[in-house]
């Protein structure tokens, strides 16, 4: 049997604790390629890179294990991977991750550890990105390891329906402490943001987004959100269609659907 | 009554023609005020600008039209309506757009125009955006504007349920050519990309994106792709919940689920 092949990337950068923890978990499982980004891009969520050119750089291979930097997006590390780094080969598994602070709820969308998870997941290739609650510089990572390596066992024992993206996060605590995995939903929340607004050394007035998360659910023991507040690994799988067939019947009073059969001209 | 206030924004930059073009769409039913970026940001899917301070500029008001340039990305515009410049109003109704290229398929997930109007349809408000299936300069947006506020005339007739996007691509072609507006699905398709490779005036070797969509699906007749090759004005409407439920299904195999009841301790 062939070795395994494990793509890495995540969206702190390259240099990050979060990225040499993911390559910990995936390196029990076979070859790893890690394409991370050269600078920190949290916060990207599925962002491409258009205009501009790009730079991809070796920043180290040891045995069973090579590094590069890539200087654009999360999905742009993804794209470079799988398009010509890696192409003709193939990708087992993607890992995204570990992220430094949680992407549950909403924050799948913002995160550019999911963007680059669900890119992976376009490839046919299971993608799994790995966040922990924890954005400290000391953020202890034996958890998330531990447990990333448990879900990637898991998927890769058998047979999976593709496409596959998980969304996988894990409350702060030591190994011990948590509470095991639960498979959830995504929790219904949203973002009071606020700006920070001050004048910059030139007396120009800037503003600096910040905010507060505010879970509309917090009862809801289904979701993400519930789970790590309550000492769980929350596992949401994750889709990309986004229609909202509830709205596509709602909107039929004013349009015809295109599901209605063989088209005719209608303004 | 009071005068409604349309909220504008796109990810072409304030200065770009489709902005102009959505403001004249938004003008038609009240006072405007637009907040766009800076710069270009097409591709920015829903990122956010969490490292940098950004500056707001007022870049021109007239009878009923304020316009504004933001210096991060279309989220963070939004945000920055909403959550500074015009809190405490009531917002009737947002626009994004109108977008230079379409945005059908899964580039609604890149769109930095899709994701500015995902963000606004988060504040109860809304959300439409608008997009062209042309890149050229010389784009004719007529069509684009006639439908917009037909879409928008639709939607400010009556009650509606929210949340609510859309996401709406019009096809190239002078408004009579146009067979009507169809509700769809969001197809099913990938990017195949390339990557041009070069080497810089300093013999460094660089990338560039590039690349081509292939649907999935080319025979599916309910999808925004269909319709826009086929001459129909495209209503994707948008959600946000990427659950994938069916693998939560799957996955039940592996873990508990957090919706199987009260937790118990489980590794």
């Amino acid at each position: 049997m062939n070795e395994r092949l494990i793509l890495v990337t995540n969206d702190d950068g390259y240099a990050s604790k979060g990225l040499a923890a993911a390559i910990e978990v995936a390196r029990s499982f076979g070859r790893v390629v890690a394409v991370a980004p050269e600078t920190p891009q949290s916060g990207m969520s599925q962002a491409i890179t258009m205009y501009n050119p790009l730079y991809l750089r070796k920043v180290r291979a040891e045995e069973g294990v090579e590094v590069y930097s890539f200087s654009g997006t999360p999905v742009d590390c993804v794209k470079m991977a799988f398009d010509y780094l890696l192409r003709g080969e193939r990708i087992d598994l993607m890992i995204s991750g570990i992220n430094h602070g949680s992407n549950s709820a909403v924050n799948v969308l913002y995160s550019g550890t999911m963007g680059a998870a669900i890119e992976g997941s376009f490839y046919n290739c299971p993608a799994v990105g790995l966040s922990l609650d924890d954005h400290g510089a000391d953020a202890d990572f034996d958890a998330a390891v531990l447990y990333g390596k448990r879900i990637l066992g898991d998927l890769l024992s058998g047979p999976i329906t593709l496409p596959l993206c998980l969304n996988v996060n894990v409350p702060v605590g030591r190994p011990e402490e948590l509470r095991g995995i639960r498979l959830c939903r995504q929790n219904r929340g949203f973002w009071r943001e606020e700006f920070f607004r001050h004048e910059d050394p030139r007396g120009r007035e800037y503003f600096w987004l910040t905010g507060a998360f505010v879970n509309r659910e917090p009862e809801a023991c289904d979701t993400d959100e519930w789970a790590l507040r309550n000492g769980y690994v929350a596992v949401v799988p994750v889709q990309t269609d986004l229609t909202d067939y509830a709205q596509l019947r709602n909107l039929g009073r004013f349009y015809p659907s295109a599901a209605d059969g063989e088209p005719e001209t209608r303004k």
